[in-house]
């Protein structure tokens, strides 16, 4: 199995529901949907709520219920080309209509929201191109997102951002208002302070301005100044993962892999989670706590990788370091240091993995 | 906090979209989703597959997606007023798209889709009645569920079930050729046997005829012909837990709840999945195994909720009996005996509790 070649289709239905619509759009809709619902699922994901690890006032059922809740917003931007802040702030309202835990997913809403709405303008593009060719036989063919057509998608999403204006800074205001997410606020623009929207509208500052000022301590503000980048890598690492896997496991058994012995979707968000740590400071624990703190997380995270894969150890065998991990969970969760930026990465990355066929 | 009296509203978008068309047929197809979400969630669930459990072919993350993907079925089933065959085969359809564990909801399918429509007709209803009132204020209220509308609920879904024709039966074992569902053929009409849908044809049998035949050794068809009485205990039965704890927090804090310590919808699930196996014989293990071990499992369910319950132990303390509860899924699970038919009742109970307003 390659898993970033497998069609992508809509499979019960075909491209249009009952009245004609197309059905696309819901499809990258439930894409989000399992995307977030896979996140908080993967454990031990140091420091952050999982299937086994409640935070006192947020549980592993307020992410599922908030997963749940936004459906509607975000087929509603795979059908859009604009409105990122109105978009965020419904999704953040649906979230909290849903669930009692508070803020859940607003990092992750950022970055599900502009890469929804390139989705669906590419399966638009993708469908003209055939009907422009005559290829009538593929209109059935729905939505298939190849992976060398990643980097066009977060290049499209990273367009959308760019054209924001002032009403979505406003809106994000709003959003922010709603619940109370951990950031570090833009000095010129204190995120608690009533008279920042009219200082946006009196200045005209756009959301992608207000993202770059805080993208040098913001890792959802970076990923949108750079074009999502971290996204990409994520998708790719667990995509890579998955193949190797599988790939492992059919050389195992001689060609049939065993549809289940876990699905390795775990292992891979996991070790994903990991590498990203390692790599790329989590400006959550920054704003939290501090650089030092956050630094720290990283190289522990990079350790404990580190060591499995120098030994060459293969993804199969990747069940073996899961001690140490839980180990490493544990004294973030009792040090209540969550990396909840990389965990939205994440989400972000396994978005793009299920547009691009991820399936076990 | 009286969970069964929370207004149940489209919050953020209000009871229509952009285009004017309904939103509640979303609504309730998320609650649907959400159903089967906490109800695989649920853990320790004896013998089932919960988020620390797999089987060797079927993984937590397998339900998951599955639950995820059958959204567009759920949220057309609202809008519909027949064709349940049809939607039983989409939904079928879509499930096997989106995972490779096999059959995770088959039974859950044949009670959220009558359901879903009885929710989408008694919400039309509901908005009718208000505007011929003209309370046009109340437009934006969307759809609300009170405790005591329950029984009007499914008796719309029984009416509906009881109304099936032919061609339903006809796509009810398509839906069962797609995916490999255990369960007690129905002698006349072998499910295993390609001559069946034309026997069903030249006798123009029903699903609903079907599901008489299959009532005294099938739970799910026995909720079709018994009017859904199980799934109506299942909710209530939910809803009480999770309104007993709350007022037990209450009185134990002075009247603010803690939004969170867990949020008790895990163990309001495992009691009533524990109270329903006890009181209902669970058909799949029948089927699986036989009568008397259907019993047993039963005979234990039961044995370990009367010594809590005749203890007078509250809600909040269900806790204390986890361990029990935790050997007993040990020993189901070593046998392989997995109540699947008590899961699919608890999935719909949790529905019509959502419906009605259960948050958390």
């Amino acid at each position: 199995m390659n898993p970033s070649n497998t069609t992508f289709s809509c499979n019960a239905f075909g491209p249009t529901g009952s009245g004609g619509e197309s059905l696309i759009p819901s499809l990258i809709a439930r894409c989000a949907q399992l995307a977030m619902l896979l996140e908080v699922s993967a454990s031990p994901k140091p420091g952050n709520v999982d299937r086994e690890h409640n935070y006192p006032d947020t549980c592993f059922e307020h992410f599922v219920a908030s997963s749940v809740a936004v459906y509607p917003v975000l087929e509603l931007a795979a059908r859009s080309t604009e409105k990122i802040g109105s978009l965020l702030r419904n999704a953040v309202y649906e979230s909290s209509a849903w669930q009692r835990g508070g803020n859940t997913h607003f990092g992750a809403f950022l970055l599900l929201i502009p890469l929804a709405m390139a989705a669906g303008e590419f399966s638009r593009d993708q469908q003209e191109q055939r009907q422009q060719k005559e290829q009538t036989c593929c209109e059935k063919v729905g939505f298939r997102l190849e992976a060398g057509d990643f980097e066009g998608l977060v290049s499209r999403a990273y367009a959308f951002v760019r054209a924001t204006d002032c009403e979505d800074a406003v809106e994000f205001y709003r959003a922010f208002g709603h619940v109370g997410v951990r950031v570090n606020s833009v000095d010129e623009f204190d995120l608690k302070d009533p008279e920042s929207t009219a200082d946006l509208r009196s200045q005209d500052i756009t959301l992608y301005a207000l993202m770059e000022i805080a993208r040098d301590y913001d890792l959802i503000a970076n990923e949108w100044t750079t074009g999502f980048v971290r996204c990409l890598e994520g998708a790719k690492s667990i995509l890579e993962f998955m193949q190797a896997r599988n790939c492992e496991a059919e050389a195992l058994t001689g060609g049939s892999v065993p549809t289940c012995s876990g699905t390795g979707i775990n292992e891979a968000v996991v070790y994903t989670f990991l590498k990203l740590l390692s790599k790329h400071r989590d400006t959550f624990i920054q704003t939290k706590f501090d650089i030092e703190t956050a630094d720290y997380v990283s190289f522990r995270a990079g350790e404990i990788l580190s060591g499995w894969e120098t030994s060459g150890k293969t993804a199969q065998d990747f069940a073996s370091i899961l001690p140490q991990i839980q180990e490493f969970d544990s004294e973030l969760l009792v040090k209540k240091i969550n990396p909840g930026s990389t965990a939205d990465i994440i989400i972000a990355g396994l978005f793009i993995a299920l547009l691009g066929g991820l399936r076990f």
